[in-house]
C-alpha cells in the first residue's frame, strides 16, 4: 500500500483542490428537511439524521474534493447511536474514494496510545474504524507519538499532531518560550524529525501537522521548520482565517497543506449568499456552491493555483 | 446535587482509601477462564469479554473502594460493540455506587470541547455516557478548558486536567521553562485558577490534576502549586511508583489525591504473589487480594491512613 502522504499528494492532484470538507455534525443546525418530526433528546433520532446529513454531504463533495473530516466530538456526544454513525460516515466515505481524516485529538501513552492508533489507523481489514489519519496532541511527549508513527506507517496511514492552534487561547502554553523557542516550535521540530523515516516521491512524510489559519505569520516559519509535513489548517471560514491567510501554509507546487472549512460548507444552506439562492429544501446545492466557492478561492489566492495532475 | 470535589471526598472518607482502580482491558491479559473458546478477532466476542470482565472486577472492588478509572482507548480499539462494553461498565459501576472517571484525555476548542463535555459529564439523564469525571489535555490552553468547568460544574461532575505525566518522554514538552516556570507549572496555574468558583467543604474544587506518581519531587511541588485541586495519580505500580513516592500528593487529612493502578489489580492473577495463590481460576480472588495490598500500602506509608469517616 502508498503510504499516506502519497496518497494525500495523489488525491489533492486529482481532485485539482486542497480543500478539506469537516463533517460536524450539530443536530440544531441540521437541514429543517432532515430533522422534521425527530427529537433531540432522542439518540437514536439524533444519530439517524447525523447518518442521512453527513452521507448527503459525501454525495456532494465527493466528485470536488478528495478529503473529509469528521468531528469525533459530535458523533460521541449522541453515545452508543453516535459511535455507529460515525463508523457508517467514515465507511460510506471510504466507499466514495476519500480519504477519512478522523478529528479525535486522541493521546496517552505507551501501549494505550498503540491501542488507540490500532483503533482509528488502517484500512478496516485491519482498524475497528478504518480511518486515514487521526488527530492527535502533543503533550504527553516524544514516547506518546512514537505508537501512533509506527502503526501509521505500518498501515500506509498518517496523523496529524497539534503543533500552533486556531483558537484565541492557544497561545497560553503553545507560546511559551525558553531559548530553543515557543513549544509550539519544539513540537514542530519534533513533527519534523517524526517524518524523516517516511519521506516520498512528493517530499512529504505520514506525520502532520496542524497549524491554525487565523495565525498567517506562524503558517510560513512552521512551513520553513518542517519542509516535510502536511499541513491541516483549520480557522478558514468561520474562525476568520481567509484564503490569502492560508497561502504561506504551501509549496510552490500547490502541496503541503489541506485547508479545513467545516460549518461554512455544511450549514452553507443558513448563511448569506447560500441561505438567499439555496435555503433548506436544496441544502446539498448550497453544501455544492460553497465547495466550489472555497475551491476557486484557494486556487485564485494560493499556490494552489499551481497544482498539476 | 453535591458537587464532584465533595462526592469524592465522601467516596475517599467512605471507603476509607484513596485507591483508584484502572480498567484497562486488553485480550491478552484477561484471565483464560473468561477467554477461552473466544477469537480475539471477532469484536463481539472481545467486547463482550471486556464487558464480562470489568463487571467481574468492579463485583470485587465496589466494597472496597469507590472510585474506579476505565480507560476509553481499550474499548475504542474494539470498535462499536467496544462502545457499548464501554456504556454498560460505567453504567454498572454507576449502579454499584462507585463514581467513574472516563480517562480519554479529550480536548478540543470552543463548541467542540463543549461537545465532550456534554457528552461524558454528569449523570445518565444529562449525558451520553455517564461519567463523573473525564480527564482532559491542557495543550489547546484556557478556552478549551472552560467549556469543561461549565459543564462540570452545571452537572455535579469534574475533569482532571494533565499536569505532570508518568510516562519517561513526558519531560520533552510539559519541563520547558520560561522565566515564570516550566509548561507543567504554568498549566497548574491554570488549574488552580480554574478551581476558584467551586471549592467546597473539602477544601478542593472540581477541576483536578493528572500527576504522576513517577516524580514524587513534583507531587509535593504541585501540591503546594494546587492547594485547591484532586490529584489523580498514576503510575504506581506497574509503572514503578510506590506508596513512598506519592505520599506529597496528599494534604494532612489524607484527603487531596486517588492513586491509580490498572494492571497491578485487574491482572494481579498473572502476577507473583498472586499468580501462585489465585491464578486463572480465581482471578477475582487475585484481584480482591491486590486491591486490600494497595489500600494497606497506602494506609502504611501515605498520610491516608488518617482518613476518618
Amino acid at each position: 500500500m502508498d503510504s499516506y502522504a502519497e496518497r494525500l499528494a495523489s488525491g489533492i492532484r486529482d481532485s485539482q483542490t486542497p480543500t478539506l470538507v469537516g463533517l460536524d455534525p450539530r443536530f440544531e443546525s441540521l437541514p429543517e428537511t432532515i430533522t422534521a418530526g425527530l427529537s433531540k433528546n432522542n439518540p437514536i433520532e439524533v444519530a439517524g439524521a447525523f447518518q442521512v446529513f453527513c452521507k448527503g454531504v459525501i454525495d456532494v463533495v465527493a466528485p470536488l474534493v478528495s478529503v473529509v473530516k469528521p468531528q469525533a466530538a459530535f458523533f460521541e456526544q449522541v453515545g452508543v447511536p453516535g459511535m455507529v454513525a460515525l463508523a457508517e460516515t467514515i465507511s460510506y466515505a471510504r466507499e466514495k474514494g476519500l480519504l477519512v481524516i478522523l478529528d479525535g485529538k486522541r493521546n496517552d501513552i505507551g501501549s494505550t496510545a498503540a491501542a488507540y492508533a490500532d483503533a482509528y489507523l488502517g484500512p478496516p481489514e485491519t482498524s475497528a474504524w478504518g480511518a486515514d489519519a487521526l488527530t492527535v496532541s502533543p503533550y504527553l511527549g516524544e514516547d506518546s507519538l512514537t505508537p501512533f508513527v509506527e502503526v501509521a506507517e505500518r498501515r500506509g496511514a498518517g496523523i496529524f499532531v497539534l503543533v500552533k492552534t486556531s483558537n484565541p487561547g492557544g497561545g497560553l502554553f503553545q507560546d511559551i518560550e525558553n531559548d530553543q523557542g515557543a513549544v509550539y516550535q519544539h513540537v514542530a521540530r519534533q513533527v519534523e524529525s517524526l517524518n524523516v523515516s517516511s519521506i516520498g516521491a512528493s517530499g512529504y512524510g505520514s506525520i502532520g501537522a496542524v497549524v491554525g489559519a487565523t495565525y498567517p505569520e506562524q503558517l510560513g516559519e512552521l512551513r520553513r521548520v518542517m519542509p516535510h509535513a502536511w499541513f491541516l489548517v483549520p480557522g478558514y471560514g468561520a474562525q476568520g482565517g481567509t484564503a490569502a491567510d492560508v497561502a504561506g501554509a504551501f509549496d510552490e507546487k500547490g502541496l503541503g497543506a489541506i485547508v479545513n472549512n467545516s460549518r461554512g460548507i455544511i450549514f452553507a444552506h443558513a448563511k448569506t449568499p447560500y441561505r438567499e439562492r439555496f435555503g433548506n429544501a436544496n441544502w446539498q446545492g448550497a453544501v455544492e456552491a460553497a465547495t466550489r466557492d472555497m475551491i476557486e478561492s484557494l486556487r485564485a489566492e494560493t499556490p494552489a493555483g499551481q497544482l498539476t495532475r
